[in-house]
């Protein structure tokens, strides 16, 4: 049984981590930190965890956290982890960061980006990032994780195999991005109030996002130079979900016959099966059929699909998942199963539910 | 592995058997009944079963379906498993009905409700109400179980103890019911598009809402007499969840000095707690906390919790529950658990998700 | 042209006044009170007023106000209003007070509810309760009109006639309501969070909410004596609208023929008629059809009906208004028309907006 | 008093015009043309019109409309229209089209898009595209009017200015729209039922919806060539309300001393207030303000904005109105106001409404 302690145990992300590793059969929660929160029953925070979860909230204590646990998820604001982590603690336990700290290798990037200064740029080199589908031996050696940002994941699994082998133009590539709301945490602020998010849609952070570094690293390692793109986040009046629409431009490919033609509906199909067929959450979706948020909610799909533009030589891509566990909790989970040698879905097995 | 077949797979309580079932160790469904989509993938009508239900939905014969299958789910419309029971198929499998056609035992007053003529009134008497947490021995034995309606469910859980304990007054019940929208069904109606429903609240079925006899009937049990209730169902922006903010008159009872005085709160609690205290599914929440949909939304949990009013000498009794889990397909899955023998929260350790 | 000042025209109540005296003909807003927002645009707070409010938001200085302005709106939390006016003031200008502060007769219950120390219980008596409908000529003569609360205007409405006319046991009256979440205000507090609110339901302040009094103080001046009854509210997701549903015992009548009987559809319309067929804000609707917020959203409506329930003897009412049209702004507008001698509807022809 | 005349007036376009018209001082309607509630009262099916509307609907007459009133309202669906108007009826009254039949010039691509024969092609010619900003002077002379597409609106003045001044490559363009549910219309389809739209987004009609090529038509005039571009539109659980998120390659212009740049923020800003600066219903937002749609809920305004990025080249270009007021009802009784020589803002200076 994998001891786990969770710091930052009452934000959403953190709650939803709770709730998977719950019912996650070789995992035992025995650290719920949460500094809002110390000594109150984390249950009186998150009502439906009564009579589920019985423990009350500590303080984030990474030290001694190290000593009685095997891994440590920190679901907490940026610069946290990077501040606690040290030899001593890597030494104990394995962390699987939520936060963007070890996410971006260049640490001027995370620095500008992200405003502030990175208080241990010495573990960036080590830290896998751990999105899955693309750096499973990596995660499995790992004793430090970046789990990947929502908008990211989705993001880039979207964009991924086609980049990747060169069927579009990276540099064409522009991402509109719709999120669900808890997102955006619990923090109480005006702009997240029911009455100010609900009935309204608008974008926020316009080209200038901090998921945008992090989706342009990776995508570069696929595309194999750097690239530059549009990043556009949307704020919606839903709980869960993240939707990615994505443009660019299709790249002529040379044909049996030695011409040159776009690419169709079977090359990019089997671009996407080439990278995702054998994988378990991502589902690339029959043709024809668009993504839609409610179709993953509460499970640990992607659901992906295109449509290609003659008329205008783009293609579009769309990407669905919930932001909460793909996007957060979950992908963390599936981390913390190839870190400890488990199976890589244990219990991920979340059907999605509708409606 | 019992064998699953499910008459009505397509509608919301369908789909939440699939998706309970799906997830069960113990049964596998085997026949997708939907008379709307016969032939066509069950995982093209709910695209979250993509990858997880590569079964063609099938057409509603019952007799083919005895022969196949352990347990037959009906989740369709009044007076149609009344129409299709007999003696041989109750001979060869187990049904379990979510429709209201054995809930009632007097016929008639099914009859005056429902405004049809029941078709199979021979059965009835045999039908045991599959409200578990009351009749969970006969359950055990019963080969045809009328599984409760949603309302039902949540109004006779919040209100029975009191009752059977003569601590209130049944007479004066008043309940008033707060439901998310699936409880109206799939059926494509205008009162139910988004645009009306968005943004609004309203009653409806006003002193005439078909569960009021089925809610009289179990609680008159209780009380061992015939009652009569009032019962007003509300339709609420939501997609789940259904709220009972029941109101009652407390009944004085004789203290140790032989004076009569109204119930306080531990005589209250007690008596709540003389019959949930050992039942996994009903959670009597800690004094001062009111029972939120949103806290078991996606569970098979019934949240309850009251208030005493000592200036009018009334009771505030609420609970809350997930009207397509323990409201329909997860006390369905809870009955089959106990008509097979198995332990009765098997398949239904659902934690409740948030937000 | 009425020279308006509005203390707390930040808040929701105070951005829905700003929006319905722009478009007052008879009326001109020149002091946007907010001490949140001192010296910033108003239409930087409020983005929907861009090119339509082009000042900038003032100090609360009622004293200041009171020269400049000929009534002054205080939308603002308890105690405010009470802690301010004095008699220079009042003799210089009008007052809509949209708080408690001035609702109460009885000190003493204000402050036992309210839990607050009453700054000037000396203006008390001379302050008229707003309810145009039933204090009309009061108002006209008011220098002081305590406006009343959202729940209670629906509440009094909905159940008025039939306690006026000794149709119903006021001691019998349950009043269910439910609110739209801008009911609670723009205060950045978790439980009002877009995340918390979506997707939910919960009843609040049960058996102690303060709109509990102001109710039996106005009915029982209906009923012609003191009456306690029960008031649960419950925070709907959606941002406008109260539905009450209100439960009461009917009285038998003497018939023509010296025999007691219930009263029937007819008497009890009849009664509703008596009091609202002139009232232009007061629809009574057409027999079977139910209230429902939509239908008066962002209108002065309030839409009433009600059904008999002969098997249990008792009628349930239900009322449905916007909460911050005819539950706050709207009748402080009505209000104001009134005290200056203006058309009482004059500005609040808004017609409802669907969907 | 202008007489009007409405073919579809229970449709969501068709009950906001109502809703328009019945508080515009100068219009009265006097047919309410409803094939699906013939003879029912209006007010049975909008509930909200209940004491301020009292006629009954009426069949779609067109010949006899002509006689009776000064102008028709088609709130119909596309081909309607078309198969009505004659040269007689046109002779008699002023018609404004609210579907698509009279907007796209080009009878082939009209025929190719919309998979339907025009039935007037004759009138195509004459028909003036009533979006008042770009085409004002027509619209007054015309007799046939075509309202533009709620997207198309939203999509044509957000791009307009950028493109007709030369500061962005139209071929780069390309249009991420979101938009709520009563752009689909009140049919009753199982995918615009509450539980599907609800908690869900999804992009629809990718590389294929209508309104594409009225938005190549329209902002090809605006380049003075024929242009390509994507528009892909997304449904978001809300009522109303349509965001526009453009994307485009911002052209180099050449500075004062001759060297080629990027257009700046002031240059940018410039082209919008050109086009705009006196457009009472176009507000273009203060630097670093997000249009967001609930600002304009209600309202006849579209709210624009722009950021652009320097990093990769692009403008991203913001637009936000009310898909059934400026986006439908509203612009076309802008289109009425200025074909009989009103104020062009008669009866819409409706103040958005938030929240």
């Amino acid at each position: 049984m994998i001891k786990v302690g969770i710091i930052g145990a009452t934000g959403y992300a953190g709650g939803e981590l709770v709730r998977i590793l719950t019912a996650h059969k070789d995992a035992e929660i025995v650290w719920y930190g949460s500094r809002s929160y110390i000594e109150e029953k984390y249950a009186k925070v998150y009502q439906n965890m009564f009579q589920i979860v019985d423990d009350v909230c500590m303080d984030d204590n990474m030290e001694e956290l190290a000593e009685k646990v095997d891994v440590i998820f920190t679901a907490t604001p940026q610069g946290l982890c990077a501040s606690l982590v040290n030899d001593d603690i890597l030494s104990k336990v394995k962390v699987i960061d939520l936060s963007a700290d070890f996410r971006i290798k260049d640490v001027a990037v995370y620095e500008k980006w992200y405003g502030i200064t990175h208080q241990s740029p010495q573990y960036i080199g080590e830290a896998v990032y751990g999105l899955c589908e693309l750096n499973r031996e990596d995660v499995k050696k790992a004793r430090l994780v970046a789990n990947p940002g929502c908008y990211t994941t989705c993001s880039i699994l979207t964009a991924y195999p086609l980049i990747k082998e060169g069927l579009i133009d990276a540099d064409t590539l522009i991402i509109d991005a719709k999120s669900g709301t808890s997102g955006a945490g619990r923090g109480a602020k005006v702009p997240n109030l029911y009455c100010e998010v609900n009935e309204n849609i608008k974008a926020y952070g316009v080209a200038s996002h901090r998921h945008t570094p992090e989706i342009e690293e990776q995508l570069g390692y696929a595309a194999g130079r750097k690239i530059t793109l549009n990043f556009t986040p949307h704020l919606v009046p839903m709980n869960r979900g993240i939707l990615v629409t994505a443009y660019a431009t299709l790249l002529p490919g040379k044909g049996a016959d030695g011409s040159l033609s776009l690419p169709d509906y079977g090359q990019i199909k089997a671009a996407y099966d080439k990278y995702y067929r054998d994988e378990k959450f991502v589902r690339v979706l029959e043709k024809g059929v668009c993504p839609e948020t409610k179709w993953v909610e509460g499970s640990n799909y992607v659901d992906i699909n295109f449509v290609i533009d003659e008329r205008t030589g783009r293609i579009i891509m769309m990407g669905a998942l919930d932001n909460l566990v793909k996007g957060a909790a979950g992908a963390a989970v599936q981390n913390m199963n190839l870190m400890f040698g488990l199976p890589e879905h244990e219990g991920l097995e979340l059907v999605p539910m509708f409606p």
